[in-house]
């Protein structure tokens, strides 16, 4: 089992990586980690909380980091906030 | 001193909580929340990035808890995410 399973959170339906985050489990993960940046982070936290209240019992949320991270753009170098919420089996 | 400090996030630009974040600190808060729902969850890790990256060099994150929130429209009751990121002095 891969214990490194990671679902990074864009700009499509939310269903989308809901829909990921339970695939991840159902092929065995431990452990799916979410990760997003910018405004895609309300949408992380969004999948986190539909996977694990509609879908996932056994699942818990097990850490949230949040981060700042420096990206380049045209308009030269820029900082951006982001996300990991660290989704793990009740033991 | 009051330890139940929050600052809600919405729709203004995040440097007003900053702002707000940094003037609980320095009236002597031990701690403040940051808490917000939908679409503003990503301006409050904004807000909670900014003020520790630029402006607190003494506080740090405490715990980030994420919640879903039911809540009434017009159209009926509806699911929210929301989160709270809680910044405390470091000791």
């Amino acid at each position: 089992m891969d214990r490194d399973n990671t679902v990074y959170v864009g700009n499509k339906p939310v269903m989308n990586y809901v829909l990921a985050v339970v695939t991840q489990f159902s092929n065995g993960a431990e452990e799916v980690a979410i990760k997003a940046r910018g405004k895609a982070i309300c949408r992380a936290v969004d999948t986190a909380e539909i996977a694990l209240n509609r879908f996932l019992q056994d699942v818990k949320k097990k850490e949230i980091i949040t981060s700042t991270e420096e990206v380049e753009t045209d308009a030269g170098r820029t900082n951006v906030s982001s996300i990991e919420i660290i989704l793990t089996h009740r033991t």
